[in-house]
């Protein structure tokens, strides 16, 4: 089989592509040498990268700068990331806001902007103020809509299959009595989001959770950006994680991977709507927290975190330790290098935080723990919304594969975790 | 980036690639219609497959077969699997046995066997039983070692980066006291494999730990054949596991992933020398069982659950529930298609399964547990010695990567999991 053949080499060489770019895009334009300097690349592997991005349109060479270092032969040319090269849009449509985000094809945010909805906002609504919201963004940047290359959507709840290929309720039956017509519903919902967007903007779509985006999002532009091993968890109304492995996101077999927040804490504990007893998000919800704490809203809570008031502070911490419980065994399995947490739980900070790493710390393996960080996210309300941009930015032919590569299990070696 | 863009068409590509090797596996020599019907593939995906594999020597064309239908203009050839076509060889180097396997690049098993040896025998010697196992295989059999591809070797213990490059104990400080100098014996015990075998067959050797070259051998010929995400329990005088996701081998950031024997249990219970408190190992090892029956062999174990021994059944049963409650946890985490259940524990059949089903099918996700099967392994001894045959089956250049492809997010969808 040619998966570790190809495949490793494939993956660290987008990894060292990533590296120029991010290079490009932090610090500007620069020359090849400049670039090799500053990537740490040999001159052999930074030259294919920069014909392939260029090919790509992700960069454009511009002539000799300034006090530029001459290089031996050719004409000092100076790379520059090349903002027209092309555009991804992300959305990131919420239970109660809309998020929309573009970005081009060199990673850059362009513009984004969010809006505020109703949980009963039909979803055709929702699709429909997404697309106002792109199209006034566009305007109010002078974006050409023309050089969209994608569309990709983070929804609520599972999503079997990215790119639009939602299941029906036919492959996805449940198990748990009266979830049939939840089923039902998400699956219509995935749809409809691909089907109205296709429609409207005439462009591949991509719908995946918006959780798993999120992911996918801080692996890429936040706290973890850059790392290949990342769990992402979100506190919030509901409690899920999303899964970065190797790099890409992962979804498990179903669509269900990082269902954190049905794992059981005490299986005595009473029966949840998923099915099971006793799952971590009836206790640690920002809904639960709020009602044991007595309290219509978080921004209370903070407050009172300041005050310094302990019975509050106790609640928060209690469940910094059923997260950590949960993240431990989570982390035992997986074994990421970092826990990104998420939404508005997250705003406690260390209150929440300390409780979770000393609980994690004490049930995993030495080797888990080892180096193992958690963290709080740093992305915004566009978290999903940049995931889904990645996804664009990832699937569509803007940037085409690399030439077949010779093996190398040396290089690839550090790959082989996913093959 | 250009992961989504390739990687998920290679990925699909070499899933059909597997699909051709394996109906020639099980259905013999046939020509390209009957190919083509039994993969159910495209007769212009089938036609760059099989190119592809020629090149590669896994498959030989010969002349017309009696009978075979005749397709237009070309005259009717028929496919067979190369057996000539090179060698892999696994080994799996266990406490106390050394096991080693023999396969060709279409991945039909050509010889196996393996040797008892004591606890304490020296490292070295392992390795020289092993290698006088492979000479002494390839003499029985007449095959040419000049056609050795590679070795894929398990050993016992975390292994950092498969491919022989194992951490140096400046890598790999573990926090947990007293540990350091295991960690220190592994990472020399996995430096002495890799080197005194590349030495003796002058061949690519990757080493890996090999309850996760079990977990890949049962995804390829065992229980899980054929799936794509797949989590492998091992229960023997160790608990491990091995996690095949998106149908490759995920090591994890640290090489961890799968240590599910220290999961917590209960918190509340005594420490583990891996640093943790309540690990499932304690409860559930082979050890364990042993001595909470108070016998000395688990055939032992065996006849009295044939015998219709209660106290014994309990005892194997609340294994069989702890097991449950950690397996939920795992599988809420990677959402895999099927738990395969190894080691000698799993010889007690229904009587530890059934009970590990009913907790597992109780604490998981609807959306997790819907299709979840799980199932005792099938393969033997050679568990891992024979993912260590498709370590280089798949590292190494007998056969080479596709030529670069067009995007294709439809198709790639299903892959978006792993990118």
């Amino acid at each position: 089989m040619a998966k570790d053949t190809a495949g490793p080499l494939r993956l660290l060489r987008e990894t060292h592509e990533e590296r120029v770019l991010a290079v490009l895009r932090t610090q500007g334009a620069m020359t090849r040498a400049q670039l090799a300097e500053q990537t740490g690349l040999s001159r052999a592997t930074l030259s294919s990268i920069v014909q392939h991005l260029l090919a790509g349109q992700a960069l454009t060479e511009t002539g000799a700068e300034e006090g530029a270092s001459r290089g031996r032969g050719r004409p000092v040319t100076v790379l520059t990331l090349n903002p027209g090269g092309g555009l991804a849009v992300g959305m990131d449509l919420q239970h109660r806001a809309v998020q929309v985000t573009v970005a081009n094809v060199a990673h850059e945010i362009v513009a984004s902007t969010g809006i505020a909805c109703s949980e009963r906002t039909p979803w055709a609504r929702r699709i429909e103020l997404a697309s106002e919201l792109v199209e006034s963004l566009a305007a109010a940047n002078s974006l050409s809509l023309k050089a969209l290359a994608g569309v990709g959507v983070g929804v609520v709840g599972p999503v079997p299959e990215t790119g639009g290929h939602p299941a029906t309720p036919e492959d996805s039956p449940t198990r748990a009595q009266g979830k049939q017509s939840k089923t039902h519903s998400r699956a219509a919902r995935s749809r409809l989001v691909h089907d109205g967007l296709a429609e409207r903007f005439d462009v591949p779509v991509y719908v995946d959770n918006n959780t798993r985006l999120a992911a996918l999002g801080e692996a890429i532009w936040g706290a973890a950006a850059g790392l290949q091993n990342v769990l992402y968890l979100r506190l919030s109304y509901g409690v899920g994680s999303g899964l970065v492995l190797g790099g890409h996101l992962f979804s498990g077999a179903g669509g269900a991977a990082g269902e954190l927040g049905h794992v059981s804490v005490d299986p005595e504990w009473p029966p949840c709507p998923c099915g099971g007893r006793g799952c971590l998000e009836r206790y640690v919800s920002l809904g639960a927290v709020l009602e044991e704490c007595g309290f219509r809203q978080f921004d209370e809570v903070l407050r009172r975190l300041e005050d310094g008031d302990e019975a509050v502070r106790s609640v928060i911490a209690r469940a910094g330790e059923r997260i950590g419980t949960v993240l431990a065994a989570a982390c035992n399995t997986v074994n990421p290098e970092m826990v990104v947490i998420g939404g508005e739980l997250a705003a406690a900070g260390d209150v929440l935080l300390d409780p979770v790493r000393d609980t994690v710390r004490k049930h995993t393996h030495s080797q888990v723990r080892r180096g193992l960080e958690i963290t709080p996210a740093t992305l915004g309300h566009d978290d999903a919304a940049r995931g889904g941009i990645a996804l664009v930015l990832r699937r569509s032919a803007l940037l085409a594969g690399y030439p077949a590569a010779p093996a190398d299990p040396a290089s690839g070696a550090r790959f082989h975790d996913l093959g």
